[in-house]
């Protein structure tokens, strides 16, 4: 079966992080998000726009990077299609119980090692009275704490082949590319592609990881969709010492208001700032930017991305690289200090 | 067939006006549609990142209204079988030979006798070279004149029976009721009803039409995405001498960035301003509002809707109501005085 | 001698509240100002980027008001200078101790009777080492909590006859009057006057009280400098139950763009989101508004001014007019439940 | 005399370009300045609030560069008392007949060698009826072309010694200095200074000229003082041919938001989307940024200041600059190929 409409969004998203008192200190304090839950190591966090129990899982481990994605599908007979077509093309990894707010997964990974899993039973968020909002369509009250952002937006891997990496997306789960990076001089070979099950202009995107690293996570995106909260994000990441790598700027593929920083932990988060291209067209034919002539891809301002870490790091760092993020320690510094 | 994934998306709209030089004015020296075709009585204009070859079709008349409704499918097939679909639902009215930059076409009424057509052959719309964008996502390069938005958002259609018109639009073609208004101390009667084919908040809206008039036009919405657009546009709107009902703020239905104007012909025309809330869950449950509790629902700011005009007025105007738009003469005088 | 450049600016105010708590929660966790002491009945605060120890005091009180506004002046001996000069009106109230981080005062009264002081001697705020900002030119670091304000921007007075108030302050402390509003067809009383030491579009209005009341506060303003925040602000005040007069909009006069809520202790506060008009000709000339024809001049959008309120309300309230504002017992709750 | 209270403000500029249709493309097609005369060589050109007949004046010349800069005194008799200062200071060029809507001037040079010019008598500017605003304050309806900034702000001059450049403009036209850079490590030379005769963060900066050249412009800015216009700004100059040397981003120093940009003529000017910190203390003492510690100065977000233009182009460019700016063709294409 056609795979186009099987699959609605991306749903949650766990990271690791090495440093748990600065990450934390960064999802709560500096963007306001809410705790809902700890068990074991992890603290399970959420926007107030997100609709159901968590977005975020943040897990201690020895090293940064991404541990699982959730992404929901359209019903629940879509994802046990889903389910079959993944372990038809090798990359299934069974049935789990779930999570916390989380029904039965089924588990897989993407061609490039990325762990993944698929759901339809989800918890739906219900705040406590003292939380309801009266605009009936936000789950839960603005925090007063921090810069919030509303919901998870997307995010962005790193992978050693962009082109099998895209193909497996499209083909088994019905991702639409919207739009591509091709090194024309170079033999065309894709540098990266931005993709989505629905109208955003991206949920997953890919860049190749020139590192020859697998599996590793470029960012993870919160949204704003208000582009003076990017402004507003870095004056705070200025002030409380959050390294920012770019932005606020906004990128010529996606049409997407960025501002890249680290997380204490050595994450690479984005806090999105617009709504981006929103691709009404059912029939979209992908647009192609040649690697050679890519400024505007990069940024419609002024900006620039720096070529020491931009498109090279990734998380789990490799050897050599967590020397290039500074917020690690500086956060777990501003987390002492700041009561 | 379960039309649930058989629509894409509003594709373009005809509106009628009695004064074609004041309309022409509004929409390409203020707003800064381009033009792109004239034909009979009629004018074409576009957005410059709408994907077709125009979105709005200005049309002389006795009276302003709204004279077509354009809905693109999610597929050729998908066309076929709506149109099926809507003969069986009594409400078809036969193919068309299309228009300018639209194919073949199904036409058909609402229930409350909106004219409307499905469309799959659309001509996409191609720049000439001086007015393509190195933004590859944007057809055109943003406007130099007035105002521009990027396209075509949504429509605000009146009816006398919002539930006849909202369980048509969900059972034959696929919408999801994201919000509704409910007279709950009146009986439970619907007031309002907000709809669409895909994230958007709302695509096609539905609101009671209190003077028992049928098949009028609420508003055509165009879309900024930019929060200070609204009150710029506001600005503009002040200075050149356009009637502004109500905004710049945001309702608490669809948390969408509104701006209301009368255009000279006197047709109600929205500018919004955000991208309003984006239902990425697949199994969203309508939210209904008690209009005994709307405050919100209305605005999140201290905005107003005037009764006079915002609950009544709709075009073609009944008797009586052209008196309430001064936009019509004021508007005529600005485009012969502004060169 | 031509008193033209002996006042600087607007300093200090002290508000009175019967509702302390909901104040404090107002000032503090909804707009995230900083507590720098307590003393008796009084609660010293101070937005980031204010220049001085504080620029807010709230002192305990039986009903909401204004206790005291201080203008610094530009020399010590400017301060007097224009103390004689007011000696000299019938108008000084003699020197004064000063306050926690002011010096000595010489105090006077408005003609309506409203309570100031000039002030020379102000400690400067030296931010504590975790709370200075890299952003030089900035007192300490934006807070995490709440949306905070800037500065102290300026203070709106009812008076009973405003060309009395207007000339004294023109006369005796060198302001300009950058915009008035005039009952032309009612034989030009002057029923607004908008004023400053400075190029500021205003730090003083002085608006007509319609009751006969003398010495009442209108509104003390706060400034965010960026539009956005005020539609921020109109959100967190909304959801926490905090209630809008009017606005986000922009006045035609003085251009600034406005919210305007009343804190839980009864008085109302303006968030200004702009910078409004700079006047910065040395030789401007006043600008009048016929209030006949007054539309603009109250908004540059829809917005509309609650005649049941904003024309009439200022504190303290006379009798009758408590009922109006309904955020006293709100903000009560709220304080109550939001941890 | 005490010079401190007069200057009023920078009130206009002349330009030279060796671009005269790019540069007036530039400035009326994309920024909607209206052209309010022509004399010889020269435009006279208006921002839509500007307060007098222009506020620059565009030249056509063999290079790039300031012509003149004139400040508007605060009285007729402080304009005397500083031309008596300037030629005492053996600055003094005389005085001249004035040119279209100015007055008599007298003419002096910065000890650098900027041309520049004091004046009382101005032509306020009267808008024609059908460019009258109905927001009083505001000299003219805002343009329907382009993206109009509302007035001129400042200017930054490079200079040969900033620290005597700097003195002068303190000690004869008593400016103050609001904040410097200064190169501890090498020896504490001052490498920029902002400056301004009133209560904005700086009306002129003065930035040391690595090339040795003297008299060189760095920048003249306009004013949108709306943030988001910043990012417009930007979106029009990618789109339309305009390069973009930095921003939008926020100067540490200053606080002020920024896009530089060069106009076809080779000119870099500034577009300015906030009012930067506003400096009410009368009593402000000078912050000092170290050149070594520096970042949060050049940008609160993560803007860079490209070294190969930023900090040695200004104009006239020195041998070899020309290539560094690719504007003037690209303008003039552009102004050739949009209609």
């Amino acid at each position: 079966m056609n795979p186009r409409f099987e699959l609605a969004h991306l749903a949650h998203a766990e990271l690791l992080t090495p440093n748990m008192e600065g990450t934390l200190w960064f999802f709560t304090e500096l963007l306001g998000m809410r705790e809902v839950a700890r068990q074991g190591d992890s603290v399970y966090l959420r926007c107030y726009e997100d609709p159901y129990h968590h977005s975020l899982k943040v897990t201690a481990a020895d090293a940064p990077g991404l541990a699982n994605l959730g992404w929901r599908t359209t019903s629940a007979d879509a994802l046990e299609r889903r389910a079959d077509a993944l372990d038809r093309a090798g990359l299934g990894r069974g049935w789990t119980k779930g999570d916390l707010g989380v029904g039965r997964t089924f588990a897989f990974e993407s061609p490039d090692g990325h762990p993944m899993e698929l759901v339809w039973d989800v918890e739906k968020y219900l705040a406590p009275p003292e939380l309801r909002s009266p605009i009936l369509t936000r789950r839960s009250k603005r925090p007063l704490q921090g810069l919030p952002p509303r919901r998870l937006d997307h995010v962005n891997l790193m992978a050693s082949d962009v082109t099998v990496q895209k193909e497996m997306f499209e083909q088994t789960l019905g991702f639409g590319t919207r739009e591509r990076v091709v090194d024309v001089a170079g033999g065309g070979t894709e540098i990266g592609a931005w993709m989505s099950v629905n109208i955003l202009g991206h949920e997953m995107a890919i860049m190749a990881d020139s590192t020859g690293s697998r599996g590793r996570l470029h960012h993870l995106a919160f949204w704003y969709g208000v582009p003076q909260h990017n402004t507003d994000a870095a004056e705070l990441c200025r002030e409380y010492g959050v390294q920012i790598e770019a932005g606020p700027d906004i990128h010529g593929i996606t049409q997407g208001a960025f501002l890249y920083v680290f997380e204490p932990g050595g994450n690479r988060i984005e806090l999105f700032g617009n709504s981006g291209i929103l691709e009404l067209e059912p029939d979209f034919e992908t647009v192609t930017w040649d690697l050679a002539d890519f400024d505007t891809g990069i940024a419609i301002g002024g900006a620039t991305l720096p070529a020491e870490t931009y498109f090279v790091y990734g998380t789990p760092p490799v050897a050599g690289q967590e020397s290039l993020i500074t917020a690690s320690e500086i956060g777990t510094r501003v987390a002492a200090t700041v009561a």
